[in-house]
Order: structure tokens, then sequence, then C-alpha cells
């Protein structure tokens, strides 16, 4: 505890990575919860001057010594790093939130979407809190609000994700791509054209300049991408619902950032689009932009930057009364990752001022 | 029919279109099945000098006349000429093949995909046979094939759709803006940024660089397109199964040429994800791309300019033994229209002929 405030004091790992600028950004503009900051990142970064709460703050390397005193510490780094450290900062007494999938499945660590299971925070007997992947974070909110009124029985799931989500990275390949692909309209008509010409494939496995990557993670049994076995995973123990029917297909589009899924939602009782709309309409966390008649729907270019998750296109489904297909758009570096880790680390704050 | 070859006398409506672009490509490559072909515009196009077969052919304006002798007439034109002219070419004698949405719907009009019902091309009453839109047909031959094994129940379909569909201002408008975003590194990081640079929308109804907008078609009741609501009718229709249950999201995507469909597929039988790739494998008009360990999937730059429907991203759901999910990949010009009419065409041609 931060004495002179009498208020947390909070670590960022991973303060210069994609995720850490935006956590950064948080920080400065929503509500003040902490005393001392401390900023965290590799060998590589230390000593670069970063900005929090209007001030300057010296990034330092991570060691076991930049724990000490701390009381919350948000992890935004590499699994492996994140596997290796949050066990040494939670001995040292911090409480760890981490939003890498380090711990997600783990047992004993409880994964948490404030909006859905907040309880959960406190039943951490590893002194570890995870968040779930971006992917999941982009639909969990809207999903959870439609099952506490219609109980989910399966979910289908595509989706259109970032490159963002990527990391810097991923980011700096599609910037890159984008600018030797231009407007160049001897392109696109040809297979390979564009292979031949957008250069370095980062971290992705195919071009990604003007096409779609049907593939986002590393390998899993039966064909599956681990991306579309952690939304099935973190959808199930976020939900509490250890047998949920869950089939997602991850999909990479060239978009900065914002990560979008097209939802196919199977309930328990009959559902009504209007009553959906409004359910997700009233729900902390959501917005409804949904009025296709005016071109109102979500677009990643229209909800890049912004906190809640974007619900649109709600239709019930003409064949089954029990089913809604709906379009689910949310900026992956906040709720997706940055944001859902600081209102995990609220939490925590608040549980320890009192 | 043509007197000194025998063959039949084709006119190509439309001539002068994207569909009809690579209508004159097909005609051009594919074993010659026809004596004269005419080449038919609007009156913008009368006089301009079209390649076809390797000759020189005059785009013809649309009048009654143009079908004088006619055997075949292949519409490739916006849905209200084709519904008004279909019936005109028919009554004249032509076998009408219409790639619009004008009479898919209609009784006594076959809706023909000649991989899987090409039986239905000579019940024509209306001397009408048309094919499906270019959604469908992104996935109807694969999931045909595998309907045919396993019996299809239960659709559940995500679309990746290209520029292109929305025929040349679709292009136009997606090169303009990519030509307006290039490599930008100052976009894609805030809300309304893309807007407020790419310029034109033209037939989109948001930006489409840098974004993916979940809206083609037009608006139908409950909140559906009417791409989504034909995706369904013409599922259904082409596999003669009129109570499947089908549930659709069209999303638009910055891709100049090729659709991608996720699919999840429900049917009556077990199912095998080996099998169903054998399956693939050996069905005519399908290529099975499905490695993932060594970045085998199809994607729109990798297909675009080629027939077959590529299939790949097989998976057998991990909560029903009945469901498959798959990535499917088309070029919606050529299987997506084109090929589909001029495969109808020559189903109607080699009767013609013998
Ligand atoms: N991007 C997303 O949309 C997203 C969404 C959900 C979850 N996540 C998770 O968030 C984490 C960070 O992702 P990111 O996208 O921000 O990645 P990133 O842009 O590559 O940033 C990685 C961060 O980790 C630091 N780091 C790397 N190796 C380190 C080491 N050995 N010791 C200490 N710090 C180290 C980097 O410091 P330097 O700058 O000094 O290299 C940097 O601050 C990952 O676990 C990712 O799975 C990301
Ligand atoms: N693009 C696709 O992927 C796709 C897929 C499946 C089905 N379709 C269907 O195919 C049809 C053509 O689409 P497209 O993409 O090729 O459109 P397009 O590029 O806009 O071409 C339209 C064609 O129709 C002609 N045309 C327009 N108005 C006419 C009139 N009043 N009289 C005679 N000809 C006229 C145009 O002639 P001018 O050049 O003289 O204007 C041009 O040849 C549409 O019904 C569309 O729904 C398209």
């Amino acid at each position: 505890m931060d004495s002179a405030s009498g208020l947390p004091t909070l670590a960022v790992i991973g303060a210069t990575g994609a995720v850490g600028a935006v956590m950064l950004d948080l920080l400065s503009t929503r509500r003040d919860m902490y005393g001392e900051i401390r900023l965290v990142g590799s060998d590589r970064s230390a000593g670069r001057i970063l900005r929090v709460r209007g001030r300057s703050v010296e990034a330092v390397p991570l060691t076991r010594e930049v724990f000490d005193g701390v009381d919350i510490a948000a992890f935004a780094v590499p699994t492996p790093v994140a596997a290796e450290w949050a066990p040494v900062a939670a001995a040292r007494g911090a409480v760890v939130v981490d939003g890498s999938p380090a711990f997600r499945s783990g047992p004993g660590v409880p994964l948490v979407v404030p909006e859905v299971n907040p309880e959960r925070v406190r039943e951490r007997p590893r002194g570890i809190v995870a968040g779930p992947g971006c992917t999941t974070l982009s639909m969990i909110v809207a999903l959870g609000a439609l099952h506490r009124r219609y109980g989910l029985r399966e979910l289908v799931a595509a989706s259109y994700q970032a490159a963002s989500s990527a990391g810097r990275s991923g980011t700096d390949t599609l910037y890159a791509q984008l600018e030797k692909v231009g407007g160049d309209r001897a392109l696109g008509n040809r297979a390979g054209d564009i292979r031949g010409v957008v250069g370095e494939l980062g971290p992705f496995p195919a071009p990604l300049a003007m096409n779609v990557v049907p593939w986002t993670g590393t390998p899993a049994p039966g064909g599956w991408t681990s991306d579309e076995i952690a939304v099935r995973n973190e959808t199930r123990k976020v939900l509490g619902l250890p047998n949920l029917k869950v089939s997602a297909t991850c999909v990479r589009v060239p978009v900065v950032t914002a990560h979008s899924v097209a939802v196919h939602a199977v309930f328990e009782e009959r559902t009504n689009q209007r009553e959906a709309q409004e359910i997700l309409a009233r729900s902390p966390g959501v917005v409804l932009c949904d009025n296709p008649e005016t071109h109102e729907f979500p677009t990643p270019s229209d909800v890049v930057g912004t906190d809640p998750t974007w619900a649109g296109r709600v239709r019930r489904s003409l064949d089954d009364p029990r089913a809604l297909d709906l379009f689910l758009c949310g900026d992956n570096l906040r709720k997706g990752a940055a944001l859902n880790t600081a209102q995990i680390a609220e939490l925590v704050a608040a549980e320890q001022t009192g």
C-alpha cells in the first residue's frame, strides 16, 4: 500500500507493448484508484520514458525486486514471460491480474469478466486472476446478458479478427502490406498476385492486405486452432457452463484494431428480437447499434478506441424461435485486453482499499 | 442454330460488365460449344469492341431483335433489366440462363448448380433457368457433396464477401479507398478516422478499406438482409430441402474478388473428419486445401481467378458428432456468377446439339 495516499501500489508488466500502451491510456483517463504506479518492460526498454496520469515515468526492467511493495501486478506480456513471472509476483504478495493465455485454463485461477462474473475475483488461491482472450472478450459481455435471460445452450461463432491482436508486429505488418498494395488495380484479380507483392508475412501465415486468413493461433488437435479451442473453454468457464456446445472459426481480416464476431446462439428459452435488443441496450458494457435501415450496425472502424462491446444485426432465427443471430464488435486492445485487466485490477483495488 | 456450324447461337446480355468480362474469358478458354456469339450491353456500350474466342466482336444494344435466331441467352445484367428482358428472350424462342436474382425464387424456374442438380435444367416451363447468388454458390457444391453422404439438417454460415460482387462500382470503390488509406499509420486507432479519409462509400453502407461491413443486400423483414434470406431460400431450393434450417450473416470484407464462408453444418448422420475431407477431395468442382500445419487453407488471394470451390479447415464439432465446421472460398465472378451460368448454358447447348 502506498503510505502517502493509502491507495494500492500498481505495477504494469509489459507497459511498453500494444496492450500496455492502452493500459497507460486507461490509467490516465479513468478514476484514479492507485498510489504509486510502476511501469515495467523488458531489458530492451529499460530507461524509456512513458507517460501515465499526465506524468513521465521511467520504464524499469523485469526483476524480482520490482514487485517489492506492489499490491497489484497487471501483466501484459507474452505467455512464457507471464508463466514465469506471475508466480514470482504472487509469491512476493502482489495480486496478479494476467491478460495472457498462461493461466486462463488453470485450476485455482478464476477467469474473470467483471460485467459477467465479478464475484469470482475473490476466489484466487494462487494469487492470480486471469482474463479471457480477445476473441472471447469481443462477445462474452453481450452473450452473458442474453444468457441470464434465455439460458445459453449452444454457440456458433465466426470471427473477423484485427491485426493488432498479434501485438505490435501484427499492426506493423498490416500497415507495411497496405502501403505496398495501395490502390494498385493490377492486383486482386489473379491468384497469387497479392502474395507476390505484400512482402513480409510477419506473424500471419498468409498475406493479410486485401485478403482474409482463416487461421489464428497455433495448431490444436482435430484441425482446430488454439484460439478456437480457447473460445470454447473460456466461454464455458466464464459463464459456468462446462457442457456448453461451442464451435468457433477464427479468421484474421485486414483491420488494424477491433474484432468482430458473427454469432449464432441457441438458448433454452424462446427468444424475441425486440426483447433481446432491449436486454443488450440496457446491459452495462454493451451498446446496441441496430438500425440497418439507416445503416446503423457496428463496424470496426466505428468502434475502435471505445470501451464497450457493440451489438447489432440482432435477428431471431427464422427456423428456431430459441436461436438468435447477431454481430458483435469490440476493441481488442481495450475490452479485449487492457480494459478487462484494468477492470479486474479495480475490483481488487476496491477490496484492498476497504 | 448456327447454320454453318450446326452449333447453337449464344447471346451474352451484359457482356460489358464485371460478370460479362469473366464470361467472355470463359467462352474463350473452355471447349467451344457455340456457333455465333452475340455480345449485348446497354446503349452506353453500343459499338464497344470486345474480345471473345480470339476475335473482336462489337457490342450491340439490347433490343427485341437481338434475340432473333438466338438459342441460348446468358443474362448478366442488373435485376430489373433481367426481369424485363428475360421473358422477351424466352418468348422469341431462346432458352434464358439468368444469373441475377430476378427469377431465382420464381415458381416454374429451376435453380441450377450443375454439380448438384443438373437434371433440373430440363424442367423449364417458362424457358428460363436461374443460377443462385454468389454467396450460395461459394458453398453449395461442397455442401451438396457432404449432404449426399450425411444428409444436411442445419446450416449456419458467416460470409466474408468481396467488393466485386457489388459489380464494377464495388471494385472501383475499394481500390479508390485503399489508395487513400495506403499504409497511413495514423489511421485505424481512433473511431471514425477511416470514415473521414476513405472518400466515396460507393455501393457500400460504410467504409470498406481497413474495415468489415456486416451488411450486404437490401433490408428484409426481421432485421435480415436480402442476401441472407437468399442464402436460405437458394440452399433449400437447390438441395431440395424445403425445411432446412438456415441462419446466415453476410459481411463485406476489403477483398477485391473471391468470397469466403465459415460454415457450421449439422447433418442427420454422424460425420468423420477424414471421410469428409476425402468426399470433398474427390468431388468435381471442389478442391480440398486442408493442411493447417503447413499453412494450407484457402484464402481469397490464392483462389481468385480459379474455377473450383476451395475447402479447408474441415473439423468435426467437439460437441456434436453430426456437425462439421469448415471454411470455403470461391471466386464470386467465376463459380459465383459467370462460370455457373456458362455451365448451365453448356447443359442446354449439349441438349440442343444432340
Ligand atoms: N493484442 C491484443 O489484442 C491482446 C488481447 C488479449 C490479450 N493479449 C495478451 O497480452 C499480452 C501482451 O500482448 P501485446 O499485444 O501487448 O504484445 P506486444 O505488443 O508484443 O508487447 C509485449 C510486451 O511484453 C514485454 N516483454 C516481452 N518480453 C519480455 C521479457 N522477457 N521481460 C519483460 N517484458 C517483456 C514487451 O516489452 P518490450 O517493449 O521491452 O519488448 C512489451 O511491453 C500477450 O500475452 C497477449 O496474448 C493481447
Ligand atoms: N458480381 C458478382 O459477383 C455477381 C455474382 C452473382 C450474380 N451477379 C449478378 O450478375 C448481374 C451483373 O452483375 P455485374 O457484377 O456484372 O454488374 P456490372 O459490372 O454493373 O455490369 C452490368 C452489366 O449490365 C449491363 N446493363 C446495365 N443496364 C442495362 C440496360 N438497361 N440494358 C442493357 N444492359 C444493361 C451493363 O452494360 P453497360 O456496360 O453498357 O452499362 C453491364 O454489361 C447482376 O444481376 C448481379 O446480381 C453478380
